[in-house]
């Protein structure tokens, strides 16, 4: 029986963030020797305050199918240096061009831009690396690690990620337009965090019909969590966020806001979330910490 | 027995070549919808004139153990979509600021520097995706193929050609110095080159023996093919190149002529392909194209 008193969303979430820390912490290794400023670089941004939002997510996804954490962790961490990538690059002048992201001085901005670009092309290159690393996932058949990977680099690529990121760019100072701004947003963010929940319960041995229940899930939270950050570049806290509040608007950025205004925003974010937990309906307790990620993701303050 | 005058180098090229194209050609698909722009820009640099040389490698590491070139033409290709990744990087104007790759425009010449930036990403995500199709490759064992990804993986990044690359910028108008300019040549080019070769040995279930062997060879090639290219820079025809002559020096990078003289690095290419063939010794004729591919980077013109 379910019992939402018993869990504290909290607790959890700083639990995971510290088991994500520490094996990124080994995974990659000390700068040293000629490509150290390569590895600083990768280093600095990997570690600037993330919130291992799509690493926690991957576990929960396992936890929620009853698999076990060990066998899903180099995964869980290689979808937090692909995420970490797409965020060195996207800072880089030629983009969106910040100086900030999380209160801290973006990459390019402490390393130059060449080596920054360099460290994105190393943290998306070794996820990879990551995910191919048997002896730390033995327990994985080499066939389902293989799926893994497939659905990673398709939702990081060109029908993923990538390609919200051109449509992103592209309609900047375009007309208001709802089926634009749907398409980046299930794309740009939504893609990466489905396939992070959606490879947990692989990763576990879900069976088919509770992978297909825990990928709806994801493509409901994918979207909300994008569009609670557009409702927080509008209300949030600079102050909390580590980033300047109203950037998506100077840049005229196409936004959920932008188009259906900040109410009806708040009502789909609200609808969506709801339609996620509904999605885990076939799911007992071990289910629980998604639930509960799906309901913060409305009250998340950065 | 070997048969050198039966054995076409220029057919050999031409005919991998074309079986490479073709499958480029339904493994990315036409640009379409909202992100196409991307695969526009993804096709414009993937089809621009390369000699497919690492995926040519590949399929002759497969003939060279008795494997088909079937199992192993998503990996080759997967190779082109990731050399192609780090040229169009490598040209952007934070990097090495190229107007020029083999006589066409880069492509943040014609696509502007953010769709470029993008296109690499996409195109070293789509070649982990291709390398998980499969569909394409059922007669490769899972394991195998996850041993491929990761060894092409490691070649690829901070351990290899994105680590390369970070110090070959790093290391302009620096002095002169061997260690530095071996490190530079093994890691940007070498590395890869080396996978290309071992990755086909691999996915043609060559044994250890035979894997070790052409692992050699390709370390030898690699490095020569480098040495290669800086000799191309000062003594190459632009017009057969499609690309200016000089620029190395003109950016003051390290190279081996600049280091070791012309006549010196000559002598060192020409004995790199020496030991690249000799490692080869435990092959009969089905290891004719890599004994002869390595005699052609000393005569090739471009």
């Amino acid at each position: 029986m379910r019992n939402k008193g018993k869990f504290d969303l909290k607790f959890y979430l700083s639990e995971k963030k510290a088991i994500v820390d520490r094996a990124l912490e080994t995974y990659i290794p000390e700068p040293e020797g000629s490509a150290s400023d390569l590895i600083k670089a990768m280093k600095y941004s990997l570690f600037a305050g993330g919130k291992r939002l799509r690493p926690i997510l991957c576990l929960a996804g396992t936890e929620a199918v009853g698999g076990t954490e060990t066998d899903c962790l180099p995964v869980a961490c290689a979808l937090e240096l692909i995420h970490t990538y797409s965020l060195i690059h996207d800072d880089l002048p030629m983009m969106d061009n910040d100086d900030l992201r999380r209160g801290k001085p973006t990459s390019h901005k402490v390393f130059g831009e060449a080596v920054a670009l360099l460290a994105g092309d190393g943290l998306l290159t070794e996820a990879f690396n990551l995910m191919t690393r048997t002896d730390l996932t033995k327990d994985v058949a080499p066939l389902v690690m293989l799926k893994v990977i497939s659905l990673i680099s398709h939702a990081s690529g060109y029908n993923g990620m990538v390609g919200g990121q051109v449509v992103d760019i592209q309609s900047e100072k375009k007309p208001l337009d709802f089926p634009l701004v749907e398409f980046i947003h299930t794309h740009k963010t939504g893609a990466l965090i489905t396939a992070s929940v959606t490879s947990g319960a692989m990763l576990g041995r879900g069976d088919e019909s509770q992978v297909r229940a825990i990928t709806s899930y994801g493509r409901k939270i994918g979207l909300a969590f994008q569009v609670s950050d557009d409702i927080l570049d509008i209300e949030g806290d600079s102050n909390i966020m580590g980033k300047k509040v109203g950037a998506d608007q100077e840049k005229g950025k196409i936004t959920y806001p932008s188009v259906l205004g900040l109410e009806k925003s708040k009502e789909i974010q609200s609808e969506l979330v709801e339609e996620a937990i509904e999605s885990l309906r076939i799911f007992d307790y071990a289910a629980e910490p998604l639930r509960r990620i799906a309901l913060y993701i409305i009250e998340r303050k950065k």
